[in-house]
């Protein structure tokens, strides 16, 4: 860890208009605070400069933050802003716009740090997993995949007692949701975010569902047929064949608008109405990051670059989708 | 519910400086946007006027949003802010700084949009409950007791294991965990924000956990003994009495540096050491929010005003913690 946390802050500080890097962790868990720290310490800020760094906790914290942190920790005496002021000295302040507050920005700008937008640099380094982030991704995956695998919608009797289960058999497998499971049944999946309710599991089920296993997500959709002699079950062998169509033109990509022009055509050639949400997205510590996949998305596709894809078909009385994760290795795109 | 959001929205303005008000529900889940549209869609904005509303949702949640929304929908054509802006008018516009981030906040300045700060208004409207936010906690609270009541850290081999059966309690109760359950074995107890690891369950084992029902949380400690003679159990009575001692005070309060003030006194009067951490917490719709209870708190206590209060003792080689939650109702504070 302490190698590829050394490596982070490096890469963090290549060719950066700052010189110093601001990740607050405070009224919510910042995904990029625990990439570049290495640990989960809430009521905390941590401070980076290419020479090193300093983590600033809240004092309840701080005999914890020593034994899990890596960078050297330091006490809040009295008031956060001004003795990360005092650490930055006069250099401008690399912060993810994204990730902070409008408060923390305020307060921050209010005290005479330089805040620039360091959200490009950041989220282009985590879309760029690591080997060791690979190997966690692909157990992530893993452990959603085997849970969908064995799902069978009809032991339950609502959308929501499936969702439930779903939760559970995450926790069973030492892993939890990363995201509420969408179960939708019958047209309720002309949703893309359907939110189960007490509807009753029909003939056609979808399930979108992820976990997090050691921090990293995963993110898959599969329908469930009681009969393949549907129009339903038809449309959801296009989403697969979109899906496959796409996964062999992915090697020409290098920008996520690439793909999302492929995914067009793809559509198209299997006759799918045209999608109302990009064709996938990044996925890492969060269950959406970059690389972004819309039209005009000049996110780089690069080794280590997770995606998944979600072709689906949204119609009148059904909605079908299938969504598959793929990662960029050395010999090109596989699935995760 | 219908009558419930035009009283939220009525109070929001009363004598507010800002004319509209506006919550986006995009990056992460807001909950103050839960609060005043009364339903869940990502990707969206409520804008709010004395007269009435408007949901701005993303074009694959404009049909799922017609179902669910009490507001009017609008599909985003193209550019969310500036459509915003022309439903805003020339008002002022209202934000909580807290829950938007750096980036939303820039877009909106730089589009011409007069954000101004809501936090203050609105976390106290929030933190006043009605009757059936009330409800939704007392039944919050009391599934978290009685999970608790019914737990045996000794069932488990681990901190791990304990805190995942923690999370499957919470759903077959029909509820979730709100954070991470702090199940903290032996000495590990003395950090506040412990994290469950792989240490053993021994004599004393700290329990921290809520649930989160219908969208409102809960929050408890419990400390568990196999002895009852030994020092942490009896600094866990000691937490027991402090809490007592505030609960019986509670009633002088109108802020919450006065809770602070008082629990300051019965720690020593208990010949407790001084908190590492406030006295208490609000819970709601988050499991920390309004009001504060720090030594400086002005927040005010009025009728509904849920509040946790967490006295605990932090030692060299263990630590106790007992969180109680309380109520103020019209005939004074009670047990939630």
């Amino acid at each position: 860890m302490r190698k590829e946390l050394e490596e982070r802050r490096r890469s963090l500080f290549e060719g950066a208009e700052f010189g110093c890097a601001l990740f607050p962790n405070t009224h919510n868990y910042s995904q990029s605070f625990s990439y570049f720290a290495g640990c989960q310490i809430d009521s905390s800020y941590l401070v980076l400069k290419p020479s090193g760094g300093v983590l600033f906790v809240h004092q309840m914290n701080y005999n914890q933050a020593k034994e899990s942190s890596y960078y050297p920790v330091r006490k809040i005496a009295k008031d956060a802003i001004e003795e990360i002021k005092t650490a930055c000295g006069r250099a401008k302040v690399g912060v993810c716009m994204r990730e902070i507050s409008a408060a923390q920005f305020a307060a921050g700008k209010k005290a005479g740090l330089k805040l620039v937008e360091a959200d490009r640099k950041v989220l282009s380094l985590r879309a760029q997993k690591s080997r060791q982030e690979a190997e966690f991704m692909a157990n992530s995956a893993r452990i959603a995949r085997k849970i969908l695998e064995g799902f069978d919608p009809w032991e339950y009797r609502t959308e929501k007692e499936a969702a439930k289960a779903l939760k559970m058999l995450a926790l069973q497998e030492g892993a939890e949701v990363c995201f509420e499971p969408i179960v939708a049944s019958g047209k309720n999946a002309r949703f893309p975010h359907y939110h189960p309710a007490e509807a009753k599991i029909s003939d056609v089920v979808l399930v979108d569902f992820g976990v997090k296993h050691m921090r990293y997500c995963s993110d898959f959709t599969r329908c469930y047929f009681k009969s393949k002699n549907t129009p339903a079950f038809r449309d959801y062998e296009k989403c697969q064949q979109v899906f496959w169509g796409i996964f062999e033109k992915l090697g020409q990509c290098s920008e996520g608008k690439e793909v999302a022009a492929i995914a067009k055509k793809e559509m198209e050639r299997a006759g799918l109405p045209k999608l109302v949400h990009a064709i996938g997205h990044g996925v890492g510590l969060e269950v959406h990051e970059a690389p972004y996949l819309g039209a005009n998305s000049k996110d780089k596709l690069g080794v280590g670059t997770v995606i998944a894809l979600e072709p689906a078909a949204y119609k009148g009385t059904y909605g079908v989708r299938f969504e598959e994760m793929v990662i960029l290795t050395q010999k090109g795109w596989k699935l995760l």
